[in-house]
């Protein structure tokens, strides 16, 4: 399990834009990651946390999983592309998770190993603070060696 | 034709996170909506736009319609779903670009007088400063009356 705190400092400084958003790593193990944003100031004057706030909080997880399940020497993630489905609004803080096999893990290290690239496939969800659905997200990242 | 700077200012007031990612309205049409963000401070320390503000100034001209073809008393837009595919990496401001007929305008508008609400999807174009095009969408929306 690698440090939330840690990694929260660490995605802050590469991604500015998450520090006004508030984005936060609350979970980083192996099998499962998940990060969180506050309501404010994401939270838009309607009630509801804005769309791209939760589109940010999800696309997230697949970057994080390069810092504990696909770690590899001079390998970085990539979103090629990512569906989010909206369900329901939220008005509170939301979190988003989302888990990988070590299966999938093994595959998409080998596969980077041999061919400079793999592809995966991360399905998050987005949850509200009384635990309802508010997005669910499909997203193809690439761990890409440079 | 709205004013794209007054349009800027209403969208920043109602979604607080537009300020600091310096979403801006660069034209307001009936048929054409665009919107920009700026290189700072969406620009990863990889030198990269990020993936959640390249959804966000696409994402946005959903409801930037409502504004201009979709005008109608006591109705809000909502976006649904949306898919992303990102094509390459951009390094400068961006600008999406999203084309709206005559004819669908009509139709949404009808449907919505009809049923209270109507479905419209959008496809947006994310293009860089030398006219690269770095990401597309497909946006679901809905005008709902409430």
């Amino acid at each position: 399990m690698t440090d939330p705190a840690q990694l929260t400092a660490q995605i802050r400084q590469l991604i500015p834009i998450f520090e006004p958003m508030g984005v936060e790593v609350v979970e980083a193990g192996r099998n499962t990651v998940a990060a969180r944003i506050p309501a404010a100031p994401n939270v838009n004057h309607f009630g509801s946390v804005y769309a791209g706030s939760l589109f940010t909080v999800a696309e997230v997880l697949g970057g994080l999983f390069a810092q504990t399940a696909l770690v590899l020497e001079g390998a970085v993630p990539l979103v090629k592309s990512l569906t989010i489905d909206f369900r329901r609004p939220a008005s509170t803080a939301v979190v988003a998770r989302a888990s990988m096999s070590d299966e999938e893990a093994e595959r998409v290290l080998a596969e980077t190993l041999r061919d400079g690239k793999a592809e995966y496939l991360l399905e998050a969800e987005v949850t509200d603070e009384a635990g309802t659905v508010v997005a669910t997200t499909r997203g193809t990242y690439q761990l890409r060696r440079l």
